[in-house]
């Protein structure tokens, strides 16, 4: 076989440990904890359909890659929760080893493309980088949402932890922000969301 | 909130259930069963990186979304397994159904957008549809392969039948389709495919 579709092909069977990092988000109808494969499918369908509210044009193909491949790194680093101050202290060392190793069993090219697509999801400064962090937001937000905001419950997490992080999605959609912030407002009435 | 985006909320919290069905294929270090999202954020991903061995040229986003939503019936119609024959009679009707209930949680624009490619991938008429079952087969042999081939064994399937489902990988990569036949022929050797 020739050594670039070898290579292809290893790091596409290497992907497939993604299905194994859990995320804090519980699926819709309190399920079981969602992983990261089916967040990144999630994300990515969402960008899709809800491509019309980004702030700005994106180019919807390199939101959805971006959003397919954004997580990847966690096969090695792990998940870290949004509001786990301490793992966070230490996320970019872990994925920055973590993408190095991964991204290494594609050929050059493609690991240069790959690498590049995760650095500007991660750097935040295109329009297409904000639309995916706004779809990152959304998408667990939603499923937080139906079950009654039982994450953040369990989690003892504040609103204004919340908003801190749902300021990006407003960077990346007014409207989704809007829809977001109507979210937070009814789960601290009912009781879910302490304010601070 | 405006009804559009409230359909389109809708149906970004139904199509979590797809997480929960259950496909036939483990994943990698003889895992668990893979569901459906995850199978999907799988051969998204691969369609891209795999993309310069289609026979054809493709409209590679149009790929990657009909690999991401090609599933999304199976949340009413279930997973029908590749080599279930008694299944695969009244797949078609109960797949109908389906369609005809998710979509029409979506605005129509939408809901007719996305029958339309769900359409065309069951269609195989296109080059995007023909390359996008290329990664529907490859995706789940990989895996399969990587488990020495338990799949295969669990169901007592054959060689000739999974020629016969492969015939649509050639359609849509020969490249791809020539690693195929070399996996088929290393499990025949290897005993975990009989050959009828």
């Amino acid at each position: 076989m020739e050594e670039r579709l070898r290579k292809q092909l290893e790091f596409s069977l290497e992907i497939d440990k993604e299905k194994n990092i859990v995320r804090q988000t519980h699926l819709s109808g309190h399920g079981r904890r969602e992983n990261d494969a089916e967040h990144a499918w999630h994300m990515a369908v969402m960008a899709y359909l809800l491509r019309e509210y980004a702030n700005e044009e994106v180019d919807i193909a390199r939101v959805m890659l971006m959003c397919l491949i954004h997580d990847i790194v966690e096969i090695d680093a792990g998940d870290t929760y949004a509001y786990d101050a301490e793992g966070r202290k230490t996320q970019k060392e872990r994925e920055d080893r973590a993408k190095e190793r991964i991204f290494s069993l594609l050929p050059d090219d493609q690991k240069a493309e790959m690498t590049a697509l995760f650095d500007e999801f991660e750097e935040f400064q295109t329009a297409e980088s904000r639309f995916a962090h706004a779809m990152d937001n959304l998408q667990p937000l939603l499923l937080n949402h139906s079950n009654g905001g039982s994450d953040w419950k369990e989690h003892g997490v504040s609103a204004a932890a919340v908003y801190e992080r749902q300021k990006k999605t407003r960077l990346g959609s007014e409207t989704l922000f809007e829809i977001t912030d109507r979210i937070i407002r009814e789960n601290i009435r009912k009781g879910s969301l302490p304010e601070a």
